[in-house]
């Protein structure tokens, strides 16, 4: 048997083999050996210091105008090596095209949705940042605040479910903010990262140093991180912790952004009825969330809360279309549903099951029927609901995130009891809420909007043009507080922020004239 | 000798004393015990419950403008027993009067800042950030981003420089949000602290658990926090790497603003001669910020910045005029700069001009003068002027911040190794700027702002109306990114922000009407 190839890593605007035999990927459908991928041996101090001065001055000395045709002539390559990307989701990540469609076509959407919001920035290399305000009696002195890119670099460390949108999603208003990038990607997946990289860094889209790519270990990135240099990390609660802790942001102050795990809700109106719409929009969004990316999103729904009355009936609703769902091996056009992204991954996801079902009773098990072109050692798992009709005592169903193809069915007895067993989740990226009736739905919003990044309304009206409750849009909020992980991307140019230090500028009205002839003003 | 009497707490919406002889406090010039405090065998855990729950509830059910109009009414109680604050702080802060009054009214100025900014969101619970959105063809379904406030308590872990302004810069923005608040501030000079709170409580003003004060130790606040809790420190590097290691932040993802040390600069424009009305500026800047409050401002000036050939024309300019500054007991009407805050403070100040003075040559010593009304045993420390002729050598006085008297000259040969050298800093409050060219403050705002909190231009235009580089106005924003902690507090309804969750709410246009009615927009 020959060994799979090594990937190269791109640091220091050059590529670069890692050390030793590396980590081999896997299809998680056939179990073949992939490709390999080592970060060993790698000079990281050079690497980031070049990123930071060669990459970083480059990159600032284009305008907002600039950058974001840069993320178009992205968008370019990346739609022109579209099929690779396709070929290597199916092998690497195990789903099927529709599922990784999710991820490539959600990264070139969101690239080219900047590329467009910067193109409107033009010319400057500041943003303005509201309005100029007295600070006195005599008009003469006032404050100005800006956006200043802040000179650093910024580390993405990023989950295995999302290898392009989880890249593109960051790095998108990053690099429009004049920012250089350095993406470590999950390993088990690292390859559609790698890919996407080397062929930007082949079409020369980017300036030497802005992009760069580290695939395999994480050791030691962190400690090359200084004042002015930020993380972005989306991933575990284990790993958060050991960032956050990490001296670079313990002590130095290296700006944070973190997306941890996340019990996210659907909420039935209590006044649906089997017959209302909003039963069946409920029920269709839940299957969908539950079998999209085979439940591997951060942003799926796990908890479903609807009226006591309704929970056999939608448990059976939600069962009978779950019972349609085909899985097995994506390479078969009748399955609907692929693997999950590995062994490792099945392990976790089944072990989690077995935890909830401490708690919960089982309302549908997909594992009876057979897979298809695929057998029982593959990743593939079926779809599960499980059900509690006590959910105020339950406290694993609260607090473990089952990150596969499951969702937890729940009985609420009155509106109050409602919100308050969704806040058990202590924050949320998104709840979904399914109701007729305009008031209900502002008033859920006031009440979830402190727990949640995102409150999704899913109404009759906006049935055929709603965006989904798990699909995370460029132009609104990405992220949730508490065990969600506190932290905020996208929700248009408001992602801009992350990247760039902000300060008052008190001078006088001649001064903050001559500024603002070089800033353009910055509005969400 | 009799015990001075024992400070009690307000904690679960009464006032507790804690066990034990207590700390005490310190007549700083005289070396007399004032009073003691202690926060032995309270109940936090109850406390915070109460704070979270009870008051968190009563501030939320209120509107901005009903909490803005508490605001306004604390503003009176304040100001109705101010003789009593500049009593505390004289003999517990070693202040003069003029110096006193920067902590006491500068926190009272800030009150009735955010009393009349609350006052025009009116009788919204809600606000809105941003314009509505579409987000696909269909323009029926949208999203809106909102601001909530959050359902949990804010701590204060406060400096021991501003016991005034200190708590209500903070609390000012977190109650108008609805927000209920929890100050500890720091030992040595906690007794005006607890006595503004214990004047607030007794007015009634707020509703209760709304504002509560911890005094003596903070060990266990921090234990306290939940997901929903923010915490916000003024104080050293390493406790707030303490803070941010703890597990509330680092693993419950409590929102944390911290304001840490700071090399703050001055720079004077390259092209500034002896006979400039910059040159004056910045030498009256400097004095008044070396000595106002004896240097006990993270604002204040370190680091001053002046072209080579003018170096020695400053230095003797800056000590001519802190010859004329006399140092002693604030209770002379002859005496200009006090003592510092306690016998730690000036063992601390004295042994950082000692590691200062290994990189720099003394330019002034005020020490050879006598003392007013005090003797050597009093906290009082003289001002000092040192300088460094090759600060690209130094380390130390790019790192080591003395909260004292004290700044260090600087020579500098072009305007690049200007900001170079102001960068070493690694991130501070403010840099001030003197110059009488727009085009030249301007770019000096845009090349010292991603370091910088805030940019204060002197120009000869607003000499006689500008704030000072060391006054923190609250329509600008405090704070600054790497070592000076990474924080944002003020920047006028900014300072709501963190106190408030963001949300993106995606629904029909209908429902986003209904939203729209019971919130207000967000302009800062």
């Amino acid at each position: 048997m020959t060994t799979s190839p090594l990937l190269p890593n791109h640091l220091g605007g050059q590529w670069v083999t890692g050390t030793g035999a590396g980590t081999p990927l896997f299809d998680p459908v056939l179990g073949t050996e992939l490709v390999r991928v080592s970060s060993a041996g790698l000079d990281l101090a050079a690497g980031f210091d070049f990123a930071r001065e060669q990459g970083g001055a480059a990159l600032r000395a284009l305008s907002y105008g600039e950058r974001a045709a840069c993320l178009g002539a992205i968008v370019k390559v990346l739609q022109a090596n579209r099929d690779a990307y396709d070929e290597i989701a199916t092998a690497n990540c195990g789903t099927t095209t529709k599922d990784s469609a999710v991820d490539i076509d959600g990264g070139i959407f969101t690239l080219g949705y900047y590329a467009k919001q910067g193109e409107a920035l033009g010319p400057a290399h500041a943003l303005l940042d509201g309005e100029r305000i007295r600070m006195g009696k005599d008009p003469v002195f006032q404050t100005q605040h800006i956006l200043s890119p802040t000179r650093g670099v910024a580390l993405f460390i990023n989950a295995f479910n999302f290898p392009s949108w989880g890249l593109w999603e960051k790095a998108a208003p990053a690099l429009l903010s004049g920012v250089p990038v350095i993406v470590k990607p999950a390993t088990a997946t690292a390859w559609l990262t790698q890919r996407m990289v080397k062929d930007v860094i082949d079409a020369g889209i980017l300036p030497p140093g802005a992009l760069s790519v580290v695939c395999g270990s994480s050791a030691g990135l962190m400690d090359q991180l200084q004042p002015f240099d930020v993380v972005s990390f989306t991933g575990s609660a284990e790993t958060a912790r050991i960032i956050r802790s990490h001296p670079a942001v313990a002590e130095r102050s290296v700006r944070c952004n973190i997306e941890a795990d996340s019990l996210n809700s659907a909420l039935l109106d209590p006044t649906a009825t089997t017959d209302s719409e909003s039963f069946g929009l409920l029920v269709s969004e839940v299957v969908r969330e539950v079998t999209v990316k085979s439940g591997q999103k951060c942003t799926a729904i796990r908890r479903v809360f609807v009226p006591r009355a309704l929970f056999d009936a939608v448990a059976q609703a939600i069962g009978a279309k779950l019972a349609k769902t085909t899985v097995g091996n994506p390479r078969n056009e009748a399955v609907r549903m692929g693997a999950l992204v590995s062994q490792e991954q099945k392990a976790s996801v089944i072990e989690g099951i077995a935890k909830l079902r401490t708690e919960a009773e089982v309302l549908f098990d997909g594992g009876s029927a057979a897979l298809v072109d695929a057998d029982a050692s593959s990743a593939c798992v079926s779809p599960v609901l499980l059900g509690s009709r006590e959910p105020a005592k339950a406290k694993v169903l609260h607090e473990l995130e089952v990150f596969g193809p499951v969702a937890t069915l729940m009985a609420y007895d009155s509106l109050e009891q409602a919100y308050e067993l969704i806040r058990r989740g202590e924050g949320s990226l998104v709840c979904s809420v399914y109701s007729t009736d305009p008031a209900f739905i502002a008033a859920a919003a006031l009440e979830l909007g402190s727990a949640h990044g995102r409150v999704h309304a899913i109404s009759p009206d906006v049935a055929t043009s709603h965006s989904g409750h798990g699909n995370v849009m460029p132009m609104s909020l990405h992220g949730g507080p508490g065990r969600a992980g506190g932290g905020e991307e996208l929700g248009g140019l408001r992602a801009l922020g992350f990247y760039h230090r902000r300060s008052a500028v008190q001078a006088s009205s001649a001064a903050l004239d001559a500024l603002a002839a070089s800033a353009v003003p910055f509005k969400v």
